[in-house]
């Protein structure tokens, strides 16, 4: 299962067969959508394993217990008339201190619940109004259509929001497509509904939703039972151990009960509309795919791409060509996606249109290594395996190299792009220390992936799933390509075109092959105007189906064989049908390479990195904190602002120079000659991350400033371009060009 | 009117007035649909007006005649019997020669149809077939969802036309947003109908279609009016000269028609379904938003944009506060647009999901100049004003600057941006002499446009337009902002929040207002429960309606007066109102800004580009063809290729350390060691605008060619990055390394 998105667990790993049972039956589709869900909810089922509040709730009631009995001596002591005041004073003494004891261990309890919950926690809502503020104010974020006042799960960026967001992507592009020669395309977010069919998101891209049976207001079935149990976790900290245990179970499993569980959830527990306390209606599926129609006629049905992928697997086999029908390749896109999800919460991370950027990465099956694996051996980061996970334990620093040695990363590929993903997270500025790599859980993964591994970055929202990189198998590519299905088979919807690839042996290579050769004329006279289903579903027969029936021919000489297509079994005879194993040379290999996805959430990523970014200084009026973002040069939306420090003919002449210069170095910039202080114009590109301002006070020479550590040097007119350059894009750091220019200590500076 | 795009025509330059007019009778709202659809018929419209084809057809006419009473007169000297053998041999020879004059004079029309009718013309269809192909070959693009046989009008880029695209954008980033400090947004896609509905995309955004009456196939009614005259036009050359000049108006005015008039028309030629021969329904107006529906609950209705424009407007507030409150300013936004085509033609250039540049310049109504415009002043290049279209000439070369200061371009804003996108279409590798900006035609224009340019590329679909460049003054932000229209107006549908700008003045300044009061008491005497209607229609008059009230009753005493919301005419008398102009003192101006509009159709430079870069040469072996593509190395998508001469470790190092180089230059390279002629892998870099490539035939010294010229230079490996990084960049010219570093002269090349 991958990030943000749902693929269905169908089998296709089994040859074809005669008889399929139904493929998905409604606990597995449901189980599949759940899955689809669990990605927003990781934190809660990980953080729930976490052992101190269990510890902390045990001590909690024990405290209390203790008060309870100590209250009861004391109203005993009281009672009964015979016990001095001394010794009823030193009861009461006794229950304060137990009390306040209580008192502590509840707090405690309280701290550990919020911050586990992934979003409660006084300093997070902190923070983060904080962070939200200072995006808000500067236009980094807008809500959509505020004027018409908004939608839901719609933003703008505005403009440093969208500068920051070309630099991610244009790193990304450098990172990945141009740094592996990957294939890039592009395709259109208007995807016919055959498409999506075969990928299976018309049947299975849902959430469960129940609606305010009075008013029709729609809740997501998930969020209301999670509301309700974390609600009761929370504020009722004195809640029975047994009831406690169920509400985090139920959190734990959430994502995997059925719509009849939830249903039965929310009707036990007495949970109804937020808004109006009406009832709700029993849980059902909603699509989350935004549909609309391709064409005048209203008869051809659309639907917006919930993830740019597909548009990479049905072109496989031109780019496989592209490449020269030589594995493993990449092919990359960028690009928007939708979701049109029942009731966005998270702010700007649960969204109803974002930017993806995907990657599938094509690969021989059998040879999974990676030749560039040795650079990223060495890197050393937290890791959260599913054995931790299951333990108890928090994640762990691990050298990649050993993950992928011990068996933990499945693969060298996998491995390599997780390394690949940690660098490139790093680099944007994302915080090590809140960077985890998550393996999916058993659970969590489709039965035909791998395995899946999450970069989950830590935010205020708690550990929020920006990167998901998976090893697929060969799921989608077979989703797309001629059907494994019989075509009368009622789930049959492919394109009809084999997505494969071949490797060419050096020399013929002898195999063993399963040849069923059914005998017409016998199974006319048996069959009459059935024979030909019947003899299309020997034909496609599985080699396992096929061998059992041999068997069973050779011993009784006659078997059952259901035919689905007619309905019903039918009695097959050792003369209808002739079974063997023959030997055959083969020349090539054919198969359906494998699919390693790295998928990128750009605008999660983009807000982790906003808040890891921010911090706040004291004004030197310490009056009141000013706002800085600490981007790196590379995602900064402006590299360098110029301010001539007064208004004067020579300053601007010489502020308009070094403009010219930074254009031509291909250096983002602007000159602000507004007449407020320098210092507030220093905070002023704080707020939006500029890293370096250069203030001009004199014709010749001028200082530039670095953003975090208000340090000044001197330099002159014709060499700003060049050290700005420099600093930008990473060939000097602020360290060297700090020993190389003197310091500036004068009068301009932050202190005005 | 403005590129690709629709804006209606209501009234907004009056003030409010209490008894609207129906705003859209639906003349002009067809005449406006109409002019939506004339972008893509201008290159009929105007090249109908040339002269030559007019000349050309009454010529045949007379060669045809000659012959007809040539072909008469040899049949009477036959019939007659009493002419001499040698006489009806001459008679004969005479015909004989002027069929032959007559043969000529056809096929001179026939060629001058064929090209004026920007389509035709074997050579042009040869042309693109070739452009085509080669486009698909390489993957530049795809037609999307191709293995489930695909959608009309959609595609996707593959590798090179991604990267191609990829790197137009960032030129225009860089040309445009970075170059004039644009403030850069980026809007969702999904858009609530609120906002369509004020832009008047809901009432008007459409086509006129036509549906087979028994299959239900659906047509756009201009499309097949169109077909059915130009194949009169083209196929009948023998055309009475009163037909012709129908055909040729009705193809000139055909965006002029109202859907009745365009019926009449289909009915009057027996026009019918062209795949059945059908009966076709009469014109009815199509909406070509996708539309959707946001949420769960199927009542929000939104739209897939048609434009980004729109995502821009209604941010102007929040921008013109982030921007100082200071004007001019401009926005920009490049992003996908949806246009749910009837019956999408022309391949690449009429589709239904495409990527647009948008910029909106802000700017004082009153002061339109532009301190830069002196930078553009002294280009030169094809402009087409509109009076050179109407008297049948052709685009002249002009000075910007002239064309400005002559008032034939309406501002030097204006102009400004149409120098600027001269220059970012002529650095993209268009042809100069291919390029041309045309100004709208009156009635193509909306109203209250103040003056429109589209840029035009030639390209063998004929003029195509590209990029619209317009005036649009208030009308954008006027038609989000606080409604001018009564708020019980049925067409009442706004923001609320007035989108204006101010002008503080230094010192205040006395301007005379109207001042209309009303008297309740004598309102609710006369009125009773019908007071507030009359109220408020009295408030909403215009400055002009106002005077024209006073002045009857100053002389009358009463007047009539309608109020749309009662739907019928009152009685005012002298003492329920009074009106008066009254001097007051103005400290600021509030207005609304002009738009000025550049609108970049991405897709269509792009493939224009493609037909403009392309070239075919023969091979050594001159038995086939080599497809080139010279792009410039800015637009290149793969700016140079690595060659091992042939397979030797020693080589393949080599070629290692260059690319590692080439990697850290940020020089886009792929090696190739395919095992085949040096010649060959030449070939296959041309194919997709490679414009250099490194061969390795030493491990210290190797050789670097370039594509158009074929010529080899020898460099040493340490230099190669620095020499491809110049050439790219622009920083050196091929002429001026060619100078500098050995020639090669060698066995390998491009003869092998």
């Amino acid at each position: 299962m991958v990030f943000m998105r749902f693929r269905p667990q169908l089998i296709f790993s089994s040859l074809p067969r005669a008889i399929p049972k139904p493929r998905t039956p409604p606990a597995a589709t449901l189980a599949a959508a759940a899955a689809r869900r669990r990605h927003h909810s990781t934190a809660v089922a990980t953080s729930m394993a976490a052992p101190s509040e269990d510890a902390l709730r045990r001590a909690l009631a024990e405290r209390q217990a203790a008060v309870d009995a100590q209250a009861e001596a004391v109203r005993t002591l009281k009672a009964g008339g015979g016990a001095s005041k001394a010794q009823v004073d030193a009861a009461v003494e006794a229950l304060k201190a137990l009390k306040i004891e209580a008192g502590a261990a509840a707090r405690r309890l309280q701290q550990a619940v919020g911050a586990g919950a992934g979003g409660g926690g006084a300093a997070r809502e902190e923070l983060r109004q904080a962070v939200v503020n200072a995006l808000e104010r500067k236009l980094f974020y807008i809500p959509s259509f505020k004027i018409y006042r908004g939608v839901a799960g719609l933003y703008d960026y505005g403009p440093p929001g969208c500068r920051v967001k070309a630099n991610v992507l244009s790193l990304w592009r450098q990172h990945f497509v141009l740094g592996e020669n990957m294939l890039e395309v592009d395709c259109p977010c208007v995807t016919p509904e055959i498409v999506l069919k075969a990928s299976g998101h018309v049947e299975k891209f849902t959430d469960l939703m129940v609606k305010d049976e009075k008013t029709g207001t729609c809740y997501r079935a998930d969020h209301l039972l999670k509301d309700f149990c974390k609600e009761k976790l929370e504020k009722n900290l004195t809640l029975p151990q047994e009831k406690a245990d169920e509400f985090k179970r139920i959190l734990a499993i959430l994502d995997d009960l059925s719509p009849e569980e939830l249903g039965a959830k929310i009707k036990e527990y007495g949970i109804v509309a937020p808004d109006t306390k009406n009832p709700l209606s029993d849980p059902y599926p909603f699509n989350l795919m935004f549909q609309t129609s391709i064409g005048p006629t209203g008869l051809s049905v659309g639907y917006m791409r919930p993830e740019t992928a597909q548009g990479i697997f049905v072109n496989f086999k031109d780019l496989y060509y592209y490449n020269g029908q030589k594995l493993p390749f990449a092919a990359a896109q960028i690009g928007q996606a939708f979701r049109n999800e029942i009731s966005p919460r998270q702010g700007l991370l649960r969204v109803r249109e974002f930017t993806l950027a995907e990657i599938e990465h094509f690969v021989d099956p059998e040879d999974k290594s990676h030749p560039k694996f040795v650079d990223v051996a060495d890197l050393e980061f937290l890791m959260f395996p599913r054995e931790l996970q299951l333990s108890g334990e928090s994640a762990k620093l691990m050298k990649l190299g050993d993950a992928v040695s011990k068996g933990t990363v499945n693969n060298e590929t996998l491995g390599y792009f997780i390394g690949r993903v940690y660098l490139f997270l790093t680099l944007l500025g994302i915080d090590k220390g809140r960077l985890r790599f998550r393996q999916h859980l058993p659970n969590e993964m489709a039965h035909y992936a791998a395995d899946c591994w999450d970069a989950e970055i830590e935010c205020s929202y708690g550990w929020i799933e920006c990167v998901g990189i998976a090893d697929r198998s060969a799921y989608d590519l077979r989703a797309h390509s001629v059907s494994l299905l019989h075509p009368l088979h009622p789930e049959y919807e492919k394109s009809g075109v084999p997505l494969v690839a071949h490797e060419k042996f050096s020399k013929p290579r002898e195999v063993e092959k399963l040849v069923i050769v059914p005998s017409k004329k016998d199974l006319g006279l048996a069959f009459k105007g059935n024979q030909k289903m019947v003899l299309e579903a020997l034909e496609a027969m599985s080699e396992k189906e096929a061998l059992e029936m041999k068997a069973a021919l050779e011993t009784k000489g006659e078997t059952n064989f259901n035919v689905c297509t007619l309905g019903k079994d039918v009695v097959i005879t050792k003369k209808m049908v002739s079974i063997s194993m023959e030997k055959k040379l083969e020349h090539q290999r054919v198969f359906t390479p494998s699919v390693i996805e790295p998928s990128f959430g750009i605008g999660r990523i983009i807000y982790c990195l906003f808040e890891h970014s921010f911090y706040t200084r004291p004004s030197k009026s310490e009056e009141e904190q000013l706002n800085v973002f600490r981007f790196p040069p590379l995602v900064a939306p402006i590299k360098c602002t110029v301010f001539p420090l007064v208004k004067n003919q020579e300053f601007d002449d010489a502020a308009k120079v070094i403009a010219k210069s930074l254009t031509t170095a291909g250096i983002s910039h602007i000159i602000d000659t507004t007449a407020i202080s320098i210092g507030r114009r220093y905070a002023r590109t704080d707020e939006i991350g500029v890293p370096f301002a250069v203030t001009v006070d004199s014709p010749t020479n001028v200082t530039i400033r670095e953003r975090d550590s208000k340090e000044q040097i001197r330099v002159d007119i014709s060499e700003v371009a060049s050290v700005v350059k420099q600093l930008t894009e990473g060939q000097s750091t602020w360290a060297d060009v700090s020993a190389k220019y003197p310091a500036h200590v004068g009068p301009q500076g932050d202190q005005e």
